[in-house]
């Protein structure tokens, strides 16, 4: 039997993608050539970047106001290319703090503009998402990193601002619909909800543009990738064609309504056990909880490696927390069935018995 | 049957490759989980990461005077961190200008430093390599493309120079064996001989860094690459993975040197064939003649789509040449089989008896 997969990234991705995806590499696209030696010129591969780029559209709403990039680098890339591309020298970029990801954004931006850090909830180990109110609105934008992966935490309602929001979305993209006409920018590296690791999808309004007229080298410019179809040099090909996958997977399900509900209820069932437990409880606030990462404690923290040893028994892999917080993170994307999560609860609840 | 894949790049791979690269997306290292949904962070990626970057010391026998790095962004990418990392503004890099590529580093290093073109073939369509001699030794250090896919040019004779050489080795890396103590820096996009595209290989000695105190995004520093192993942030894992298969098969091969030798052998066989006939001719000079890419053209101009339409029905895939040099083009990367490359001669041949 499968291991049942909670890591936070690279992780689980639809089994159906995986099939697909082994059976590209022996003959993508009746070519009879495998996905992993054709020209990222040809026919198939520019009609796999089309419909890749149109899933995009189709999944988040997006009007013809918005461009769609598939690069590399990370979000840790974007961390510096949004502030060199849309910030001018002089100009302000407002950033809410919300954890490790945040702060990089911050530190990166800080080369190529005013940075200004709205708000943090760094004081409580970022277990919650700060909530200003009002919000400046004579910056360039707002940044905010909308799923935080290590801390469990989540942005629930979005900040009222007449600003553009640059949204670092990495870990939460496609889990849910978003108000699209509040977002300048959105930016997520492929490795949680969208496919594997090795290509970032980058989400422009175009009047995000032209605030700047700083030199930047071809590669880093986002006009250059805008203008080529993301094919400006060669893409990752075998990266974006699984992404196209996993999205037309997302579609199949029923689209971005229907992924919130399956999240939300899937959440659900592992926050009540939790919560229901005499033996764990969840570190993050409960308005700010993330439907995507569960991170949870033991109260006793002598018994924490001794529940990580019962999960490796029960084949339940990658549920180690990330050191900043310590205990669990449930990572439960939108591929995670519910049955596996269940399968956690059972695990949880029998090791309680014991204990 | 399966097409002959003569494509310049993503190119042909070695057909075992294919099928492991299969495999570990069912089931990775007895994971029991897929190699797109496995952690970078995990023991079993650690050590895939680990032989990578010790299959490219091996095959190339890098002393520990050097770092190797796996990146993304292409050579591309590498055409402005090169100078960005390695250039003071007031220092000079010179470049030998041998085509396309070498006009993008060119370009793109002005940005960081005092560029000099010391030699170009730019004039006669960049059908050879210049030789400039002597070479002036006060740069940082001395650009070269090793070997040029578009026009199907390529170094046999390595500059003589006592500054290092900066090395853009995008379309023959580990095509044969390179007196290593000559460079600085090699650096190549993965997909001609590495791998898939999606990720860059970067070779970097060490003393090249320090030069210069320029303030550099993280994500562009290469010591952040360094310091932490090419896994600052996920790195693109399946790229690496299938990069390892490929440097894996390339020593079962007989390494670097064997791999010459079958590749000076299959280009023979084009090469001899192109001169023996009165139809079709190459269009590098003789001396400077790539073993990667076979650029030939049809005395006639008028018989160039007819031999393609040949190919086709032949099915010989992707010959058609780049249209800065017109024609064809044959790559015949260290996948290629010597039974394809026959082939292609056989229906050239065919097609001039016809003709």
């Amino acid at each position: 039997m499968k291991p049942h997969n909670f890591s936070a990234g690279p992780s689980i991705l639809p089994e159906m993608v995986f099939k697909q995806a082994a059976a590209a590499i022996e003959n993508f696209a009746d070519t009879g050539l495998s996905i992993l030696e054709v020209s990222h010129r040809g026919p198939q591969f520019v009609e796999v970047m089309h419909r890749a780029q149109t899933c995009v559209k189709e999944l988040l709403g997006l009007t013809d106001d918005f461009d769609v990039m598939f690069l590399t680098g990370g979000a840790s890339t974007q961390f510096f290319m949004t502030a060199m591309n849309l910030l001018g020298s002089d100009q302000i970029g407002y950033y809410i703090n919300t954890g490790t990801w945040s702060k990089k954004a911050i530190k990166e931006a800080r080369a190529f503009g005013n940075i200004v850090e709205l708000a943090s909830s760094e004081e409580a180990n970022f277990n919650y998402i700060p909530k200003p109110n009002p919000i400046p609105g004579n910056g360039q934008f707002l940044h905010i990193t909308s799923n935080n992966t290590i801390f469990g935490t989540q942005y629930h309602k979005w900040p009222e601002t007449k600003m553009p929001i640059i949204c670092d979305a990495s870990s939460d993209i496609f889990s849910r619909p978003m108000p699209i006409d509040k977002f300048g920018c959105i930016y997520a590296g492929a490795q949680k909800n969208m496919g594997p690791a090795g290509t970032t999808l980058v989400i422009l309004r175009k009047d995000m543009l032209g605030k700047t007229d700083r030199a930047i080298p071809t590669m880093l410019d986002y006009q250059t990738h805008i203008d080529k179809d993301s094919a400006f040099n060669t893409p990752p090909v075998f990266p974006i064609y699984v992404s196209l996958l996993v999205m037309e997977w997302i579609k199949e399900q029923g689209g971005l309504g229907m992924m919130q509900e399956k999240n939300e209820m899937k959440a659900k069932i592992l926050y009540d056990a939790i919560d229901a437990s005499s033996l764990f409880e969840g570190t993050a606030e409960q308005e700010d909880r993330s439907l995507m990462n569960v991170t949870f404690v033991c109260k006793d923290p002598d018994l924490t490696s001794r529940f990580l040893d019962v999960c490796t028994e029960e084949k339940i892999s990658g549920l180690k927390g990330h050191r900043s917080v310590g205990g669990f993170r449930a990572s439960i994307y939108n591929a995670m069935p519910q049955t596996s999560i269940q399968h956690l609860v059972d695990v949880m609840k029998e090791f309680e018995r014991k204990s």
